[in-house]
């Protein structure tokens, strides 16, 4: 990455910023070559994770948080992961350069990031991303899932604050929210709350809440109908008396450091992926691999093989 | 594993086989040290994998491909990959026990793998399941996709017949077919024909595929209505005709190693994914940490820290 392109992105010129990260999704190896210029610059952006199942209207929600930051003079920047789905590539991207072109406003910034880069995915390319955003100076950086793949989740529960989006009427959610994903929600969205139900899902929620062990931050439930721009203004403000409680409590700081590890893991893992795509690509591999397809060896065998080869190379 | 439950599935024991599977499903490295039994009895076996984007109507084909082979006296297993989302899970669980309770037929075989084991995920499950269907005697494993994320597509990918499944006037798809997707089918299958479009789909693929290089297979391309019944039988004589090709062009060998490789990939990866997250949570490592988010260290800096910590361990 240029020097000059990073010391157009400090100095907040916005195409340069789109560059950098167009860059960091392409090649996120060599984003972490150049960490070293951005580094001293980050620390101050909150990163806000979304999820849910699909359908619960995050992109929606999404459009609308925009348009209440807009309105309160705020700045926000929207990193949309894209499912690593080639095959669905061309519909979503439709939407995303859709919401893309429509965010013309200079206090918004959207990105899409499409983890196509065959080397970490979107685990390594995304907090690079949110680091460069973090250095230009971006002071709220929204991370909005599509896909609901392992990866995803990995990210959005590294942000500071998440934000877990259901809706009406979603019994078997809410179920799945209890035995996993509770622990995740920093804030409870109910949205299309104009539907029937809302009640019932919020008691439901609010059951489910009620049963964590204490702990000084217990997760609102906020209502909202994003497709008409309801209920988000408290989301806003649901995420900064998040932000400000991590920040009174002294908890930001950890978490900030999950976006650092979740970094440092995706960065690792894709040096070692790499070395194992070059140990079984080898003619000595080869071997092992016939040996096992023979039945004269066998994948405990091979495995214990690749991983010294790997350790090794 | 205990011994006897493996002489049990090698001797055809369904029931056997389903406690194998579920143990593979949650510790799949364990899976790994039991694979010298059941190499010997594997190699057999073709496996199907079934991908489209989501809606195409997958469940619905593989059920009616199901019937099908049941008409045909055929045997046939399925595994059906939930995606790893906590939060879908009781959903598409529903589907899948469904789907799994209405097939008490003994020429069935359905089996749905969540994936949440914590250690290598459904690339390494997977391939396990595969060769326990396989050595149980299974001559075809159907493997259907729910999600689309990377993962999902390695594993179809490393199927010995890769069906892509899609939908009339699916234009945009076509487009990321063309794109990306192209190489990995050996069938498409126009599913839902009934509806508008199917014929200026079908001219789209077969534009698309008389633009391949020229080789021995040209996928062909099915239409079906499934919820009908319609076309499946034609599915499987394509399936069939291509394991045949497969055979007699000494191709099914190096097909057969994919998902060896798949599953040596999936292995490694977990053992050094422990040792990545042993070495991120030693007390040496947090200073790395502190010392990143202080800015007197980097991304960079750090990531060589752990990778060197990694292939000390």
């Amino acid at each position: 990455m240029p020097a000059d392109l990073l010391g157009r992105l400090l100095r907040g010129d916005r195409a340069a910023l789109a560059r950098a990260i167009t860059l960091i999704d392409r090649r996120p190896l060599e984003a972490a070559a150049i960490d070293a210029v951005l580094a001293p610059h980050t620390g101050r952006a909150a990163t806000v994770g979304l999820t849910g199942p699909p359908g619960a209207g995050k992109s929606t929600l999404v459009g609308s948080l925009l348009k209440s930051a807009v309105r309160r003079n705020d700045r926000v920047a929207v990193l949309a992961l894209d499912p690593v789905s080639a095959l669905t590539r061309g519909a979503v991207l439709g939407d995303r350069l859709r919401m893309e072109h429509t965010t013309a406003d200079e206090r918004v910034f959207v990105r899409s990031m499409t983890a196509d880069n065959g080397a970490g995915g979107l685990a390594l390319a995304t907090p690079f991303a949110i680091r460069a955003l973090d250095a230009a100076g971006w002071p709220w950086v929204l991370i909005e899932t599509v896909g609901v793949g392992q990866t995803e989740f990995e990210i959005v529960e590294a942000a500071t604050t998440t934000v877990v989006v259901l809706n009406p009427g979603a019994g078997d959610e809410v179920q799945a929210v209890k035995a996993g994903l509770l622990e995740m929600a920093d804030i409870f969205v109910i949205n299309k709350a104009d539907r029937e139900g809302t009640q019932a899902t919020r008691l439901d929620l609010e059951r489910t809440v009620s049963q964590l062990p204490p702990a000084a931050w217990r997760p609102p439930i906020i209502e909202t109908v994003a497709a008409e721009d309801r209920g988000t203004d408290d989301v806003w403000a649901a995420i900064a008396a998040h932000r400000a409680h991590l920040v009174q409590t002294g908890a930001m700081a950890r978490r900030q450091q999950r976006l650092l590890r979740l970094a440092l893991r995706g960065l690792v893992s894709a040096q070692l992926e790499a070395r194992i795509e070059t140990t079984l690509k080898s003619a000595e591999f080869a071997r092992m691999i016939d040996a096992v397809q023979a039945g004269s060896s066998d994948l405990n065998q091979a495995g214990a093989a690749l991983l010294a080869g790997v350790l090794s190379r």
